[in-house]
C-alpha cells in the first residue's frame, strides 16, 4: 500500500540504534477538514534530530522519523482548507499544531501555545498519532502550519529556513534589528549563517561572533560588517554597551564567560539565547546585569506571519542559504548526522532526492 | 569651624565598626560652578548603606557617612547653575555624576555611564575626594544629579523615593506599566511597597507577590489588586503565562524557585530584579526561557527625567510613602540598621531632626 493510505520514511528504531535509519511504513492519522497533504521534496537537517533521536534530549517515542524543515508539492487539500492549493510549492517548519484559542494564539504567538505540537515525536491528543517528521514521503498538517514558498527560492534553499532561519529572524524582527542597530550574532553555524544575513538583510550593522577566525571569510560573504574572534585577548574591550541585540545560537556553554558578552550589550539590550545546549546551565547573579541593564532570554521559532514575512524578505533580497544536498537514504542520512557530530556542516545540510528514495 | 569649610556627619570609622557612627567634619571639595550646596533636612535609610559599611559588598573607604535618599534645602549655588534655585526644597539620590557626554548619557541612561560617581564611598577622578552621603549636614552636588520636590510631598515621604522610589519606578515605566497590563512586584519592602503604590498609579493590575500572607493587608491598602502567597502550594497555578511585567525586589536568592517565578510570565515578559542579593547566585538554562520567551535582568535607578516624572505622578495622585521617623543620631541610625537586619522596617526609615543634630 502506498499514499494516501500509507506514508513512509526513514525511521530511527531505538535511542541504542538511532543510526540505523529504518525505512518503513505507518498509517497516516484521519485527514482532517483543514488538513493538507504534501509530497515531500526535500527537508533540512536540524541539531534537534539528532539530539531527539539520539536521547539527548531524554526519551522519544519510537520508531520515529525527524525532520522538520520539510519543503513539498500539495497533493490533496481538506473541504475547509483555504490557505493552501493543490499543486502548490509549500514549507512545513518545526511545530504543527496550536490551540488557535489562547492569548498567544491570538497574539501571533502561536508557538508559545500550551498546547503545541512539534512536527516529530509528539501526540495529537484527539487521535493519540505520534507526529513523523521529514525523512519522509508525505505529511499531512493542518493548513495554518503549510507556507507558500514564492518561486523564487530553490526548495532546497528555503527548507532549512523552516526551522533554522525562523528561529533567528523573529528576535531579530521582535527586538528592532534594522537601520541604526549594531547586531551580533554569536556562533557562524546553521543558524547563525541566517543570522547573519536577515539582519544585513533587515539593514542592522552586522558583527559575526565566533571563538575563532575559521568562518571569517564567510561571514564576511554572508554579509557582517565585523567579526569578533573570542579566542583572542581582549576581543571585548572595543565593543563594550555597543551592542542593541544580540542573538546566541551557541550550542554549549562549555568555557562560555557569559559576563564578557553581556558587556557588549548597551542599556537594556538583549541576549537571545536560540540554542538549546544541554549541560547544567550557568550561574548568574543580578550584578551580571546592573552595568548595562541587559536582560537575558530565550525565543522559540517565530509565528507564521513572520514566517511569510520571511520568506518575502529572502525573496526581495535573493538572500542564499549555505546548503550542502545530501540525497536520502539511510547512508545519507548517517552521513548527515556524522557531519553534525563533528561540526563539519557548512552551513546546513538538507536532505533532497526524495523521488529515488520514495518513488515519482 | 563650620559649613561652608566644614561639613559634617554620622561615619562609620571600619568594617569592624561599622555600627559606631562617629560624628566627624570634614573638608568639602571645592565649590564649582555647577555646584548646589544644600542643607539636609532627612535622608531614607536604604539596604545599601549596611551593605555598604558593614563590608556586605566588599571594602569601601572608611571613615565614611552613608545614606543617599536625601531632602534638603538649598543654601548657595555655582554662578552656571541653571536648576536649583537658593531656598528650594530639592532632593538628592544614589549618583552625583556621570560624563554628560557618552551615549547613555545622551538617551535617558545616565545612571548607566562608565564614569558615574555614587552619592558616598566613590571618588571624584578630578579632585580625589571621596564622596560622603546624607548622613550628615550638607550636601555639595553638580545640579544635574538635585531634584526640585514638589510642594505637596512632605520630605520625610519624598527621601526615600530619590532611591527606593526611583528604582521602581524606572522599569515600571520603560517596560510598560500601565492600563492593561498586569504587573507582580515580588517582596513588599521599602521598594516593593513604592512597586506596587507606582505600578497602581501608572494604571496597571497590581499583584504583591510575598512569602507568607502577614503583609497582605498592607499592601491591598496601598492598591494591590491581589496578593500572592509564594508558600501556598500551587501559588502559580492560576497566574501561568498571565504577566507581562514582575519587578523582583527581593533580597536574597535562599529557597528561590527562578523557573516558578518566570512561568508567570506571559511572552516575552521581563523579570526585572531591582535588588543585589550576595550570594553565588542562581543557575539557569536556556530551556528555562523557551515555554514563553521571558527575559530577565537588572535595572540601575533611573534618569533624571524619571526623577522628575515620578515627583509629578506622586503629587498628583498623593501617593503617601508608608515611613518611620527616626532621629539622627548614633543611636538612631543603630536603631536604623538594627531594623534593616531585622526586616522589621514598614516599609522604610527615614532619618530626621537633623537641626537637633546639626544645628539650625
Amino acid at each position: 500500500m502506498a499514499y494516501p493510505e500509507k506514508f513512509s520514511g526513514f525511521q530511527s528504531p531505538s535511542a541504542d540504534k538511532w543510526l540505523e535509519f529504518d525505512k518503513n511504513s505507518w498509517d497516516p492519522r484521519p485527514f482532517g477538514d483543514y488538513d493538507v497533504d504534501l509530497k515531500i521534496e526535500c527537508c533540512g537537517v536540524c541539531a534537534s534530530d539528532m539530539h531527539t533521536i539520539s536521547g539527548d534530549w531524554g526519551g522519544c517515542p519510537y520508531p520515529l522519523a525527524v525532520g522538520h524543515e520539510i519543503v513539498g508539492k500539495v497533493l490533496k487539500v481538506g473541504p475547509k482548507v483555504t490557505l493552501a492549493k493543490v499543486g502548490q510549492r509549500v514549507g512545513v517548519g518545526a511545530q504543527v499544531y496550536s490551540c488557535g484559542e489562547c492569548r498567544q494564539c491570538k497574539n501571533d504567538n502561536e508557538t508559545y501555545c500550551k498546547h503545541m505540537i512539534d512536527t516529530y515525536g509528539a501526540k495529537y491528543l484527539d487521535t493519540g498519532y505520534t507526529t513523523q517528521g521529514g525523512y519522509s514521503s508525505h505529511a499531512r498538517i493542518h493548513e495554518y502550519w503549510v507556507y507558500p514558498i514564492p518561486d523564487g527560492i530553490p526548495s532546497s534553499d528555503a527548507a532549512p529556513m523552516l526551522c533554522a532561519g525562523i528561529t533567528v529572524y523573529s528576535p531579530l524582527k521582535r527586538f528592532g534589528a534594522g537601520p541604526g542597530k549594531k547586531v551580533g550574532i554569536v556562533g557562524i553555524g546553521g543558524l547563525g549563517h541566517y543570522g547573519v544575513m536577515f539582519a544585513k538583510a533587515l539593514g542592522a550593522e552586522v558583527w559575526a561572533i565566533s571563538r575563532s577566525r575559521a568562518k571569517e571569510a564567510d561571514a564576511m560573504k554572508m554579509g557582517a560588517d565585523g567579526f569578533i574572534a573570542t579566542g583572542e585577548e581582549g576581543w571585548d574591550t572595543a565593543h563594550k554597551m555597543t551592542f542593541d541585540l544580540i542573538v546566541n545560537t551557541a550550542n554549549s556553554f562549555d568555557g562560555f564567560e557569559l559576563n564578557r558578552y553581556l558587556s557588549l550589550l548597551d542599556v537594556h539590550g538583549r541576549w537571545n539565547s536560540v540554542g538549546l545546549p544541554g549541560g547544567s546551565g550557568v550561574i548568574i547573579k543580578n550584578q551580571d546585569f546592573i552595568e548595562n541593564g541587559c536582560f537575558i532570554g530565550t525565543t522559540h521559532l517565530g509565528s507564521r506571519r513572520e514566517m511569510l514575512e520571511m520568506f518575502e524578505l529572502v525573496a526581495a533580497k535573493g538572500i542564499k542559504s549555505w546548503v550542502e544536498e545530501i540525497p536520502i537514504s539511510r547512508a545519507g542520512l548517517q552521513k548527515a548526522m556524522e557531519k553534525l557530530q563533528k561540526s563539519s556542516v557548512r552551513y546546513r545540510s538538507c536532505m533532497v532526492g526524495y523521488e529515488e528514495a520514495f518513488g515519482a
